[in-house]
Order: C-alpha cells, then sequence, then structure tokens
C-alpha cells in the first residue's frame, strides 16, 4: 500500500519512547526516543542550515534519483537525535565524537525511533567519558542510521523529563 | 580583549570563503564557506530538535562547565555546514557516511570556516563516491571539527551558487 503523504505543516510527533528503570546510567544502558519528521520540520532545517538539497523538498527530483515519490529528511536532521536524547537525560553533556553511517533512507513521514546505548564509561576527573552505541531505525528494524557517539558527562544520574 | 556579545536576534552571515576556479571536482579540490552561528540560530536549532542543552543557551552553565561566558554553538548545527556546502554544489548530493570529531567548542559569534576536500573520487555506475575530508575552523587555524564523509553525487560537475 503506498505511503499516506503527510501533511505540508504538523507540529512536533517528538516523545519518549522507553527509558530505562535505572536512575543512573550504566553499560548496556539505553535511552530511545521517536520521533516522525515531516515537510514543516525539513522546510526548518533548510531556513536554518541554507541546505537546499532538492531531494529533501522536491517529490519529482527524489523519484528521479531513484527513491520514492516522498522527499528524503535531511541525514543530519536524523542524526540531531542523539544529541537531544542524551542532552535531555544529561544536560550540560558536552559532544566529543559522532560516526554516521546512512544505512537506508529516511522519507518524510517516516516513524523514526533513535536509542543510545552506553557501550563503555570511564571515569575522568569529575566527568564521566561515555561511548554510545547510536542507532536509528524505522519501521521496527530498519537501521537507517548505524553509528557510535561519544560524550562527556557530568554525572551518570538520569534526569527524569 | 574579551569577546563581545553578539546581537540577540541577527541574519544569517553564510556566505561563500572561497571556490574552485575549476567547474569539475577532482582529488585536493577544495570548497569553503564561512557562517557565524549567533543566538537567534541557536533557539531556532532548538525548537527544531528539542535539544535544550543549557550549554548552548545558558551562559552561567556554559561558565560553570569550564567554558567561556559565552555559550556553545550546537555541534551539530555546526557540523551542518559539511552537507550544505556538498549540496549547494552538487545538488542532488546523497549523503552516506560522516565522521565527525569535535576537538574544540564554537561559542556564539566565532567566525567559522567549514571546508570539504576531495580526497578520493570512484565512479560507480551512473554515480561519483566521494570521500570528502571536512574540516571547520575559527580564529584562523583552530580546527573545531575534523573529520570526513563520503557522499554520492550525480555528476563532478560544481554548481556555480
Amino acid at each position: 500500500m503506498p505511503m499516506k503523504r503527510p501533511l505540508l505543516k504538523s507540529k512536533f510527533s517528538l516523545r519518549h519512547y522507553s527509558l530505562s528503570s535505572e536512575n543512573v546510567l550504566k553499560t548496556g544502558g539505553i535511552l530511545k526516543q521517536t520521533r516522525t519528521f515531516l515537510d514543516f520540520d525539513i522546510a526548518e532545517y533548510s531556513k536554518l542550515t541554507h541546505d537546499s538539497n532538492p531531494l529533501h523538498s522536491d517529490l519529482k527530483c527524489a523519484k528521479q534519483a531513484g527513491f520514492t515519490e516522498i522527499p528524503l529528511s535531511p541525514e543530519m536532521l536524523v542524526a540531531s537525535l542523539f544529541p537531544r536524547i542524551i542532552a535531555c537525560h544529561f544536560p550540560w553533556a558536552v559532544y566529543v565524537k559522532q560516526e554516521l553511517n546512512f544505512r537506508s533512507p529516511v522519507f518524510i513521514g517516516d516513524k523514526v525511533v533513535g536509542e543510545v546505548e552506553a557501550k563503555n564509561i570511564r571515569q575522568i576527573k569529575e566527568f564521566c567519558l561515555v561511548k554510545f552505541v547510536t542507532t536509528c531505525f524505522k519501521d521496527g528494524e530498519i537501521v537507517v542510521i548505524g553509528s557510535e557517539a561519544m560524550a562527556m558527562l557530568p554525572t551518570l544520574s538520569i534526569k527524569k523529563t
């Protein structure tokens, strides 16, 4: 069944998907959030970054480039889920590194699940250097971004949001 | 001399810094752009991504975290310079990979130079898979993001903007 075209303008659909029941981040701890990127978000991203890649806005262009008839969400906008998830649970987090492998396209209207999993935690003076496995999925198990990140956290206590 | 606090709201200061005089991208070819991120941009980024890390908006917080009294620009917002530079010269570019090492903070008001350099070019059917060295500098030679990217380009012809 063809995907229903999303409305031209819509509000954020960001919401918490699931959170660890623990109050302190441990190795293996996972934090998740979902988001659906719609036309309005892509237009705002383009205004903010001045990135006007026609694949993100032009139906014909996306189709001619071999994608579906629905334009793609900008890759870096989808990837912004990762620092958002980290910062809302660990305010004051300082990003050190982010690797991003864009494996599958995210189309406007796709429901994306962003997931960060603590892979390694090191105490360095008063900070914690945490390596995260950062992954975005769509339609259940399709990996759209597979990657890793590293951030300095002032504390491992998870802020409830 | 302390840095002058930028105005609360300002327009984009994105502009072309220098472009290759060639019309076709070759190995070693470099494309550059400058941008200064101001309060208004950070507020828009926060609205778009729902990332409200206080380091990006709270003067006291940034100072307490060991930075200057000027908040930081969000790392992923600074990194968005790379796909912007690529897409404006190669519309229809499809991002495949981006690595980002955040080496120095970018404060609100810093003039940032984004640079993408073609490191390797491979023809794959009708596309060109290009590996770029992607770097952001501030204050001349201070590297704020050192990284690499990979993108599929439909053509190596550089679009004049």
